[in-house]
């Protein structure tokens, strides 16, 4: 934990992460579904807690997606979760079902906890059966000491992530600490409405549940359903925020005084996993913020920052470090969004590069040099309305194709 | 014109093209917009055609589509299409419209016709203005007998292509012979709902306007509509079919007893460009096509075949040839439409990949094996109605992420 930054009165504890708030412990091992990487881990929480969960649109619900929603119908709990990579238990018919059932019973029987209070999740390949004798011969030896490490639990659920990806954050609730934890893992098959992506965070907070799902719904559409790396949108994808009340705050409910630090809490957790999301797109070597001011809807904003962080000739132009606004003014103009094309303002970084329908005189190497940053940021404004929305997404580069021409997902 | 080959008396006439029909000639020539490629074409008919057009849904329609459409609006008639390539003369606000002018304004008077006569068009860059010095002094010289030739019509029109695209047929209305002849182009910025194309075609059919904009919108939906290359839909984007009426048939209308063949010869000229399109889809090495079966309803269907179309991952998985059932399962998965996941079989090519929710069993060596061929073919059974669609398109490579990463459309 080193020095900490402060915002709103929420602090980013900087390295922390899922077991920053009490009672959590997390782990991972190598149990043999991939070659040679850790593909099994654990968060376990010392009591059930509160549980709200966002899942994928995709018809094709993977089996242990399934199994979670059902688990955690009947009392909105969750001790446990166990997430294996390398294999997504998808499109896996009735033996995946069987086999993300045996998943959550066998870490349940070494927890000694009931079955439905442990939550299961798998991301990798589509369409291959888990190789459960080695999942169980995991299961068996992950509460082990030599494995419980946060770290190894954010290294067993990447696929083709880069890096790892954590925050955490802390803040006062009825002068109780209270603190959150996020880590997530996704890089390809990105985009709205759940990406590829799992993520998973702590809290010590006590919560009502069904105001925790409402937090949760609503964070999420401003932050996890607002990235995209390649419009592909998995069946695997999942977010679990567990929520177990060690801080011995009163219970937050949307009428709690300091709800709206909670909130804001988990929104920074969410943007920041979102964004290291987004960053970490397969092969991508710049994050994207597309800010959409001005919109007469908060559809609108959203439409119109989606069309264009997922066109592939603006993530092509950015690698390029072009300073090419017509493709992006085209996608607005194909967002769907009856914009008024003349009302339009488009800037790239600090840079106004068009305006009143035409180009701006904007000198064509200062931006090229904007856009060899690593972070680049194009800012649209609509002149309709009041309502903003604010999209993350990557460029398009060779990388891209060359993971996704050869590796299996 | 070698030899032709026949179906359903409609007799396609290789090597034929928009000069096929009776009454056409077309011409180009290099006015300097690009550096050596020819850049300014035109299509002439000796009398004034019925013409039909179906338009880009962009709101950023670009000057000249603003123009044509409003000429076309007079009295249904065309008799000469000039096009220039290398610039767009989109987003150029009111010089953009007043040069589209100019350039309709000085073909008319090269021809000794009526403006509205002459349809104008424009593809390449977006935002920059027409060199209109150069195009007004090409437009003075256009007519001259060494341009007239329809292969320099058709270099004319293209961008990125990498080849020209051509078809023609011919049948029988009346006892009289009719051609239809086409020509397009079109490579990058390609969608669903007009991709970043251009299409002329050319008929001497005699035909009632009204019936030949219907059979136009008609083939345009099963054509030019279920293309995709990259997800984006230009500014520019037009065909139109010119019918002058010299093959002396009867006027053609939804009653004429032959009818059918005439919508079918304009179907077999319209998919037979979009095809190529797709094809010369850029940085593109495959055409793929999505045939989706047993859909409730016609947009159902059509929607199936755009997400898979659509989806980088199925497009970089062909590029590999990776028999990646998964992301197509994926794909259909998250095109909106309520289908029933156990219903649905997948097949590559032969090869059926997944059935009844589950993978089949196949020899990964022979769909790889298949999935070297330069033309694929995915079908998709959804067992939920009796309605169809065709998608084409191509395969995400290096190339692709090349041409745009450097080239400023």
């Amino acid at each position: 934990m080193a020095q900490a930054t402060s915002l709103n009165e929420i602090v980013v504890i900087e390295d922390g992460s899922i077991t920053l708030p009490q009672g959590y412990k997390a782990g991972g091992m190598h149990c043999g579904i991939k070659r040679k990487r850790l593909d099994l881990g654990y968060i376990v929480s010392e009591v059930p807690a509160t549980v709200a969960g966002v899942y994928t649109t995709n018809i094709f619900q993977a089996a242990p997606l399934v199994v979670t929603q059902e688990s955690i119908a009947k009392e909105n709990k969750t001790q446990a979760i166990l997430v294996n990579s390398g294999n997504a238990n998808a499109c896996t018919g009735e033996q995946g079902i069987a086999d993300a059932l045996a998943m959550q019973k066998g870490f349940a029987n070494e927890l000694g906890i009931p079955e439905h209070l442990v939550a299961v999740t798998s991301t990798g390949v589509i369409g291959e059966l888990l190789p459960m004798d080695k999942i169980e011969t995991g299961i068996k030896q992950i509460l082990q000491k030599e494995y419980e490490n946060e770290e190894n639990f954010k290294q067993a659920i990447l696929t083709t992530d880069t890096c790892t990806k954590e925050i955490a954050v802390q803040f006062t609730i009825d002068g109780k600490k209270v603190s959150i934890g996020g880590t997530a893992k996704g890089s390809g098959m990105i985009h709205p409405n759940m990406a590829t992506m799992l993520g998973f965070v702590t809290t010590d907070a006590h919560i009502n549940h069904d105001d925790l799902l409402f937090a949760l719904r609503e964070v999420t559409n401003t932050t996890f359903n607002m990235i995209t790396v390649d419009g592909d949108t998995s069946t695997n994808d999942m977010v679990l925020v567990m929520a177990n009340g060690l801080a011995e705050n009163n219970q937050l409910t949307k009428e709690h005084p300091e709800w709206d630090v909670f909130k804001q809490g988990l929104k920074m957790v969410s943007e920041s996993l979102a964004k290291k999301i987004a960053r970490d797109g397969e092969g991508a070597t710049k994050l994207v913020e597309v800010q959409v001011d001005g919109a007469f809807s908060l559809e609108a904003a959203r439409a119109v920052g989606k069309s264009i962080i997922s066109s592939n000739l603006v993530k092509t132009a950015i690698y390029g470090t072009d300073p090419n606004w017509g493709r992006i003014v085209t996608a607005i103009g194909y967002s769907g969004v009856p914009v008024k094309p003349n009302a339009i303002k488009v800037s790239i970084g600090p840079f106004t590069v068009f305006e009143n329908g035409l180009p701006s005189q904007f000198i064509e190497e200062e931006v090229k040099e904007y856009l060899e940053l690593e972070n680049v940021k194009l800012i649209v404004e609509l002149d309709q309305g009041d309502f903003s929305a604010t999209a993350w997404g990557c460029d398009l580069t060779y990388d891209y194709v060359k993971i996704n021409a050869s590796y299996r997902t």
